[in-house]
C-alpha cells in the first residue's frame, strides 16, 4: 500500500547538502550523538548509539529522545522535498512506544507518506539493533509545515 | 470541565519522594538540565532553562526535547498516583508545536485526566517564558501504562 | 493555564450564522443526529442523543461516531474565528476514549487552544449525561488549516 | 521495515467468524453503510460505498466517517489474533487527513504493527477508488486494549 520513497523528485538537486547542513546546525543532535546517515528524496535515516546519560530510570533510552530521533528523521525526509530557499516546523507528531528502547544503535528511519505544497505528513519506525537482533521499538505519524521564503539558520 | 489536579487522593503518602527519586535516575533528564520542581497527587511541573546546546538549526528549542519534558511531567503526574511497588512505562504521546520555543525557561505542567487501574491518559501544557512575558509553545495528549509489581529502577 | 475561550475577538460578526449554516450543510451530522447547540468566538458545543443504531458491538455508541462529534466540535470553535470567505479543513486529530460512552445525552464541547492565519489548533473534551450523572469519556487534540477564498459549499 | 500481516498466528481458528460476527453488532457500521470484506490474521479490510448522506459542508465524505472505519479496520485487525473469549477495547487513535475524501468507494486496510498480551497497536491507511483511480486519502495509528474473559456483545 505504501509506495516506496524513490517515487519522489527533489525540486533541489543539492538536497542532501542541504539536508546534511541543516542536521549539522542541530545542536541538540550533536548533544545526544544522533547521525544522520542516510538522506533521500522522500527518507531520512537517522542513528543514535546507546549511552548512559540517554537513559530513564530503568536504564532504557528515554522515551523522549527516541521522539527526537524519529521527529528529525520525518523533518528531514520532508525537508529533502523542499526547494532550497524553504524552512520547515513540525506541526505535530504522534508516537508509539512498542517495546523498551534496548539496543546497541537505535535507528530511526523517517518517510514522507504525503507531500504537500504547505503540509507534509511523514512516518518514521524506530527499531534497536543488538548484534544481529532487530527490535521495533517504536513509530511515529508527523504532521510538518514549509516555510517559503524562510531562512534555516539563526536570523 | 476539567477538574483540579487536587481532586485526586495518592495511594501513596511518600508519592513526592518517589517521584523525586525516581526523576534522579532519569539521566537523560540530567543531560538536557531538567529540573522536577512540583509534585502534586495528579500533577508534576518541570523546568528547563534554555541552552545553545538544546537547540535545532534555528535556534530555538528542538522540538524533540519538548516532546522529553512535557512526556517526563505526564508521567511524573501520573506516577504519583500509583502504589509504591509499580513502574510506570509511557504507551504513546501526541504533542503539537504551538509556538517557536523561546523562552529563558521553559516550563511543562503536566496533569492526569483520567487515572485507571492499567491505563492513565494525561495532558501537559509547556509555556515559554521570557521576564515577564508567557507564550504557550506546545500541548501534549497521553497515555501510560502501570506496571504492578515492576521495580522502576535497573535490574 | 488554559485561557478561557472568550478571550478571542471574532472577524466575522456573523460566526455564529455562518458556522450553523456550514453545519446544516453537514448531512453526516444529521444522520447521526447531533445539534450544535452553541457557538461562540472559539468554542463550539455539539449535542448527541444516544440512538441504537449509532452503537458497536456491545452496546456503546461507537468511538468513531465520537471521533465525529468531537471533529465536527473542534472544527466549529475554529471556524468561529475564521473570515467569511475562507472554508477549514481538519488536517488530523488524536482522541483518547477515556470510558465507554454511555449516557442519554453525549455532549462535545470544542475550544481553540492557539488561532494561526494558516493552522489553528483545538481541543474537544466529550461528556456522557444520564440523569444527573456526567461522565468524562473522551478528549480530542486536533490540528486545522484555513483555506482562505474557499467557498464552504459544495461547488 | 513493516512485516507483512500473515507472520501472525491466530490463538482462535475460528477468528474470521468470530470478527465478523463482532461487526455485524456494530450497528453504527451498518448505519453508514460500511462492510467487513476481509479478515486474515492481523489484517482487516472494510469498504464503504459514497452517499450523499455521510458528507460534511462540502459534499465529501465527512472526517469523522473516515475515522470510524479506521478504527473498526484497526479494531478487527487486533480482534484476529485475541483468544475466542476476550473483547477489545480501542484505548486511542490518531488519523491525519491526507486527501479531501472522494471516490466511489473509500476502503479502509486496518494491519496490527505489534500485538501484545495488553495493547495491541494497529494502523490503517484509506484509500479512495473511482474508477482505476486511488487516492491516499487518510492514515491512522491506533492503540487498543485486550478485555480478557469478556463478552463482545451486550449484556
Amino acid at each position: 500500500m505504501n509506495a516506496p520513497a524513490f517515487r519522489f523528485q527533489p525540486r533541489d538537486p543539492d538536497y542532501a547538502a542541504r539536508c546534511r547542513a541543516s542536521f549539522g546546525r542541530q545542536q541538540a543532535m550533536l548533544l545526544i550523538g544522533a547521525r544522520l546517515v542516510n538522506v533521500e528524496p522522500g527518507l531520512a535515516e537517522i542513528e543514535l548509539a546507546y549511552r548512559d546519560d540517554l537513559t530513564q530510570q530503568k536504564g532504557y533510552v528515554h522515551g523522549g529522545i527516541i521522539g527526537m530521533i524519529a521527529d528529525s528523521a520525518c523533518g528531514y525526509a520532508a525537508y529533502s522535498l523542499m526547494p532550497a530557499s524553504s524552512s520547515l516546523v513540525s506541526v505535530e507528531y504522534k508516537i508509539n512506544l512498542l517495546a523498551p528502547a534496548i539496543g546497541d544503535i537505535l535507528f530511526a528511519r523517517g518517510e514522507v507518506l504525503r507531500p504537500g505544497r504547505t503540509l507534509t505528513v511523514a512516518r518514521a519506525d524506530i527499531h534497536g539493533r543488538t548484534g544481529g537482533k532487530t527490535v521495533h521499538i517504536a513509530t511515529m505519524q508527523q504532521t510538518l509545515m514549509m516555510l517559503p521564503d524562510t531562512p534555516d539558520a539563526r536570523e
